[in-house]
Formats: structure tokens, sequence, C-alpha cells
């Protein structure tokens, strides 16, 4: 057990003593230049460690010196940010070896990815000498790192909270746009690694760290192409052994692939390998970043989902055909109401349409709470049910004032979740476009920050919801095997 | 020809000479009740002709006077919106008969829908004695007529301008959702019927009206279910054979189905059965009112499509990669960018990325339009390619604030779009849930108001593109083969 606690071997470069950004210049000059960039980012998000500025010309960044050499910084540096082009960059390698740097990020790229053998010469070049100095890698052409505990980001307004969630991400904008979803959705991280090329530090590498890193519970990827295929198989395997781990393979098809090389020099590798492949490992397979934070919303704020007999609740018609048709086409089943049940409700509601209450209920919120609440606890007890999707379309209703309508359908349908002990999903349909009055962003926001697992349309929850069905399968499976 | 330019039957419907509303009280009780909401609606959207309020109680409805009975009317009565209980409607339409009204439209429900079979019979009554008059029937269970050219609507908000799409829709939910969802994407529509449960007026006549108006060049329909099956296939067929028709065949699934019947009593059919009903008629299938908003968008707002070969534009590694990924997925190819044309992108860039110009292209929108100008004026004669299809992710920047972010890559993509004469659709992909600055509603409309086919997803452009490349594909084959 004692183990278990002790952080796993890659654990420092999450936690540099002191970190350098090169390719700076005076501020004076350009405040835009990418290493006066990442100076300015890693401020503003509190980074407390030493922070130096290497670059070119006399002056400041942000209120810091600007060096001409890392060799010049008088104290120690553990890691380094590069944003120099790429010819310079093995005599940089060199110099930091000789500082006795422990870890090498870089943004620049031109190496491995680019048609011109020079890049991939530059790239081995790299590799050697920082291999000779025992200095790691990251990259290049990618974004580094992002890590809560120790301030250290790369992109603005990244939250500063520490979570439950690893991320590794081959591209750098996926990575940026992955923090921005799961902030924006109330999931925080443990450690963020935009990995570009993977010269050196690569997807095994990172997810065999995750999987000991006892501060993340959940590991999420998005992995383009790999040159490691039995490890990564090895490593995914063991890793789901003991978390969720959920991949957005990208490059699956041959717009994809082709689109790939260019960008990561990613061997894609087919569609049907790389699904077979994760359905070996037991890894959630999703097709956006969307996707993915869809699913660590139902593992972070549903309980274990045993099955998938879903009770579909909401009001309207063609809102409960359509909500019906796109769970049970996403995969989940929808058990009839037992008559007893159905009898129970056309009580409290006092109707004969027994019709309404069948599965989906079709329950007008203006009707009330206390009524629901007599309804919905009378259902809570059928055992028939594994799970409880909610669905809310505010754009349907012709007569309410649009503020009024989006208000009455949020507030009552979080306190109909409220109202169960099941795991409960809710989606929120609105138009495309849906309007400058931030009605339904509003409405999101407010579910959202009263705890459940909210989503866009029912068709995204029930595919979350399924795929995190499978995980929970798999692993109690797993458990009566190991018992 | 002048045939074609006399108004089909029906359409006399759209155009009543007055109207009556029937189920309201003084707005001194309440302002709520049904009646009075459609009366207010009326008046909103500057109903022109003579209007009436039955009801009971002295007083007025929006300044109406409130007649106790249909009869004591003093002036002639076309149309009426009943909203009354439905046990009271036997006597309203014998009332209509006698008062010479040609058509009824009932927002009551409580019948056919209804398990208690005294809904049934109800309806039986109901419709023997308006056959008996002459009176023609929508609904009941439904929302009625919204027809922008006679200022008949039912909904708040509705645009009050006359378009070129007609919908017709079995739930009302989903038609005040669907034009919602249009205007809000710049649709306008020459006239919607929520039908309901299809007593009298149903699919089939109202595809065979909207194939006969010479206002309406685009069908849309949303249908759970009919008791017409071959009628309905051959005014489908006739349809399509003069304009696109659009079907959202809800009530798919087991769940959907069971839903449907409780909602307008339709016999769903099975998912198969409509696949193949729907395939036979070269109707253009969807599977929610979101995506048959898409279709009409590429109908609308491209020139015609004549094939699937697609370059795809746009900026970032991942994000190309993912674009490339979704648009092969749907079913659109991407062929490579000829050498010569590479070597020609090269130039213009000065950069020996060259894998970045092979399709997709990865344009970075602040190099400049000039650049862009040169390098998309080279693709543009390629014949190779049939469609274009730009892609912007405003939020995988990570230093460039968010609202310059979005205002570059919009207003860049728009002139990249202005560029090219060929079908062209902008793909603008934003977070799920995406903070309350308004910045992607506003690119979204930004790029829509200068004409732009938008999209939130590439995936959804996709799958609209391809959707309306089937239809002109199928209308090629039948004018050669009429020819």
């Amino acid at each position: 057990l004692s183990e278990s606690i002790k952080p796993p071997g890659l654990d420092y470069i999450f936690h540099p003593g002191s970190t350098a950004v090169v390719g700076t210049v005076p501020d004076s000059l350009s405040r835009f230049k990418l290493g006066n960039q990442f100076v300015r980012i890693l401020l503003e998000n509190g980074y407390k460690d030493p922070l130096y500025a290497v670059g070119s010309g006399e002056g400041e960044v942000c209120g810091l010196k600007i060096y001409q050499s890392i060799l010049d910084i008088p104290s120690k540096v553990d890691y380094v940010i590069t944003a120099i082009p790429n010819q310079f960059v093995p005599q940089l390698v060199e110099d930091c070896g000789r500082k006795g740097v422990k870890v090498m990020h870089f943004f620049t790229s031109g190496f491995g990815e680019i048609e011109d053998k020079i890049g991939l010469e530059l790239q081995s070049q790299m590799l050697a000498s920082a291999r000779k100095y025992g200095i790691r890698i990251i990259g290049p052409n990618c974004m580094g790192i992002y890590c809560p505990e120790s301030n250290l980001a790369f992109g603005m307004g990244f939250s500063k909270v520490s979570g439950r969630v690893g991320y590794l991400a081959q591209s750098g904008g996926q990575c940026i746009m992955g923090v921005k979803e799961a902030n924006r959705r109330g999931i925080d991280f443990s450690k963020v690694v935009s990995y570009g090329n993977a010269s050196d530090i690569n997807e095994c590498d990172l997810i065999e760290y995750f999987t000991e890193d006892p501060g993340t519970d959940i590991i999420t990827a998005y992995i383009e192409g790999t040159n490691h295929g039995p490890r990564l198989l090895r490593a995914l395997k063991e890793a789901v052994a003991r978390k969720p781990v959920i991949v957005f393979k990208c490059a699956d098809t041959g717009g994809g692939s082709q689109a790939a090389v260019s960008h990561t020099s990613a061997i894609a590798g087919s569609s049907l390998t790389w699904d077979a492949l994760l359905r070996q490992t037991g890894a959630i397979r999703v097709f956006s970043v969307q996707e993915m934070f869809d699913v660590v919303t139902v593992l972070q704020r549903c309980p274990e989902i045993s099955g998938l007999n879903t009770l579909v609740v909401g009001h309207g018609g063609g809102s409960c055909v359509q909500a019906s048709d796109d769970c049970c086409r996403a995969g989940l089943a929808m058990p009839m109401l037992p008559p007893v049940l159905r009898q129970a409700l056309m009580k409290v509601y006092r109707t004969d349409a027994g019709n309404i209450f069948k599965n989906p209920l079709d329950i007008n919120p203006y009707w009330g709470m206390d009524k629901a609440r007599e309804a919905l606890s009378a259902v809570e007890g059928w055992q028939g049910i594994d799970l409880i999707l909610l669905h809310s379309t505010p754009e349907q209703d012709p007569f309410v004032p649009r503020d009024f309508q989006y208000k009455v359908h949020t507030e009552t349908l979080i306190e109909w979740a409220r109202l169960t002990r099941k795991p409960v999903a809710l989606a929120i349909t609105t138009n495309t476009a849906p309007g400058d009055d931030g009605l339904p962003e509003k409405a999101f926001n407010q579910a959202q920050e009263a705890g459940l697992a909210v989503f866009p349309s029912v068709g995204r929850a029930s595919t979350a919801l399924l795929r995190a069905y499978n995980y929970y399968r798999r692993r109690r499976r797993a458990n009566q095997g190991s018992t």
C-alpha cells in the first residue's frame, strides 16, 4: 500500500522548483511574442517558484529581467519552456544540459512533423543531446504542462482549482479546447499534458504516470497515433484496471489521417485496429472533447450505473417522442411503467390521460412541485429502472415569455432531480442559434451548479450514460473475477 | 402553366376573411386563459381581418368584446380557433355549421389520443358534424396555422416575414421549436400547420397542398405516424418531383412509439418501413428540427451541389484532424491537393511546411487576408473539388483574448467564403457551455447575416451537405431521364 502512495516516476515534471521561458523579447518591443505570452500566463496563473525570462534584447518581460542565455541565470533551473526557432534548439539543449535542467518543453515546431527531412534530423539531434544530459523532453510542437497544484499553465483563463482528472493530448488546440470544455462544465484537472510529437515523453509514459498518480481518478486522452502499439495496449489495460480511461482517438478516416501526418507526424493506424485495441483494453472511446467531458460528467456527478433501464421524464408530446427515440437509439432501454404505478400517477394528477404516464412520463412543470414530488416518489421505488433521464425543451412553449419559461423549466427539473437517488441526467435542448439573451447558457449553468449532470441533448446524455455503464459493468465483472 | 398559378384547393384555410377564438374569459379574470393567449398573439402578429372573441363572462379580451356564442357574432366567421374542453366541442361544431364557418382549428385535446374510448367517440361525432356542414378540421390537439402573409400565428415572437418554406408538424411543440430554429437561422415560412391528431386535414392533404403551392419552394415535415400509407407514398413522390421534401420522422424506436401513441394516437410504424418508404420517395430524412433546418440552410444558401469532393479549410493541427474525420465520417470525400497547387500555396506562405497544404488546408487567420486571397484563388480553379468546408475553432487559441479571437476568426472566414463561387459551408465549433459573454452566438449570427450557411459543428455541416447533394443528384437523374 505504501508503494501506491509514493509519487510515480514522472511526478517531478509537474513540480519544477524553477522555470525559465526561452524565446522572449522586451515587452517594449512586442508583448505578443510567444515567449512573452508564456511568461505572462504563468504569472497570471500565480506561478510562485523562481521564474526567468531568456531572450534577446535588453529589457524586461512582465517585470522580469531578460537573460541572454540560460547559462547566465544565477540559480538552478528545473524546467525550460522553449519558444525559439527550430535551428537554435540544438545549442539550447546543450546549454540546458550544462545548466542541469531536468525537463524541457518545446512549443517550437518544425521537427518530425514537417516534410523536409531537416526536421527529423533536428529532432534526433535534440533527443540525443537531451539523453546525454538526462533531460526529459515534452514535445516538440505542443503546449506543455498545466498543473493547478504547481500553478503551471499555458492558456488564458484556465481554472486555478485542482481536480481529479488527468488529460494528455497530442494536439495543443484540442488540449486547450478540452480544458475549457471541462472547466465550463465544472470539471477540474490534476494534471494536463499537451505532448505534441511525443519525441521523448509519450502517450504511454503519461498513461502509466496517471495510472499510478493518486491525484488522478479519471484519465482522459486525445491521441492521433502511436509508435508504441504493444506498450500502449498494455498501459491502457493496466490503467483501466485501476480507473476509467476515456480516449478520443482522432485521425480515424482517410482525411483525418492525411491531416494527422502533417500535424504531429503520427502514424494514425486504421480505424478498425484502434477500435479493436480500445475495446480490448476497456477504454471508453469518444469522438470529440465535448463527448469526452460528457462521460466525465456522468462519472463525477452520478452514482455507479448498474443497468440501462431508463425512465424518461419531461414535458410535451413531441418532445417526449423525440427524447424516447434519442434515448433508445443511443442504446438505453425504456421499460413500460407497470399498471399499478400508472394508476398511482393518474390519481396524483386526477387525469384519465393514462397514456402520458407510461414511460416516457409527460409531466407539465406548471402542474406544481407538490404533485411532482408525490409522483416521482411513487416511481422512485420501482425496481424496473436503473436510470432517470430528465429532458427540458423550454423553446417549445408558445405562450409563456422566454425568460419565465426557462426559469420554470430549469428550477422544476432541478427539483425533480433532487427527488431521486438513482443516477439522473438532465438534457436541455435549445435552438442551434439560441439568441443573445443568454437564457440557455444560464439554465445550463444553473443546473450544473446545482450538482446535476447536464447535457445539451438527450442523445449526448444517453450516449454518455451508456459509455459510463459499460465501464462500470466491466469493472463489476473484473471484481467478481478476482474474488 | 395557368393551372400552376391557380391556388391549390386548401389555400383558403390560410386566408380566412375573419377569425373567432372560442374559449376566452375577460382579461380582468385571467390573461393566461389559453383562448385569451391566442387572441393576444394574433393581435401582436398584426392580424388585420375581423377578429372575434367568444367565451363566458362579460368583458373584453385585448379590447375585443366577448360574445357568449359564435351565433351572436353579427358578421360572417371563416375560421374558428377552439380552446374549450372536449365535452363542449360537439355543440360548438353544430353552431359553427349553422354560422357558415369554413375551417375550425382545435387546440383542445382529449380526443383520439387518450385511452378512454370517450375521446375517440367525441372525435367521430365532431367529424361527422363537421362533414355535414362542409367544415374542414385542423387537429384536434395542435397549434393550428402560422401564415405570415395573412398574419395568422400561434407563438410569441414568430417572424412576420413571408418565406419560401412550408412546414407541417404533427406535434405542436416540435412545430414551435422548428419555427424558432428556422427563424433564428434566417429561414422564413410560406405557411406552417401544426396538425395534431389529423382527424380531417392530414399529412397527405398538406403535402399535396405544398406541392402545388407556388409560394412554397421547400417542404418540411415532422411526422409521428400515418393512417394513409399508400397515399402518403404517392404524395411524397409527387412532391419530391417538384421540390425538395425534408421529413423528420419521429417515433422511430420502441420508446418513441410508446410515446407517440399517447401523443397524437399515431401508429408509428416500424423504423425499417419508414426508412424504405422515405428512400423510395426521395424525401430527405432527418432526426431533429435542428437537422431539418440544417438542410434548408444548405438548400437556400448554397448553389446546387454537384459532387462530394470537399476541400476542408481551417486553422490548427488538431482542429484540422477532427474536421477531416468528421467530414469523412459523414460521407464526404477529401481528395489530396495536387502537388502543383501545394507548391503554389507554399510559395504564397513562404513556408516549407507543405504538409499543411494537402487537404485539409491549415491556414492561420493571423497570416493576413492578402495571402489568403492569393491562396484561395489558386485552389478555386481546381476541378477536383465540388465543395468547400470552412471550420473555425476560436476556443483553441491559448494566448489571444476571447473577444479578439472570435472577431478575427469570424471575419476572416466570412471573407474566405466570399472568395469562392463553389458551395461553401462554415462550421463554428465551440464549447458545450459556451459562457455568458455571447461571443459564440454573435459569431454565428454575424456569419449568417453575411449570407453564409453556418453550422455548429463540422459533422452537422457535412451531413446537411450530403443530404442536399443526394437530393440534387436524384433531381439531375430524373431530369436526364425525362429529356
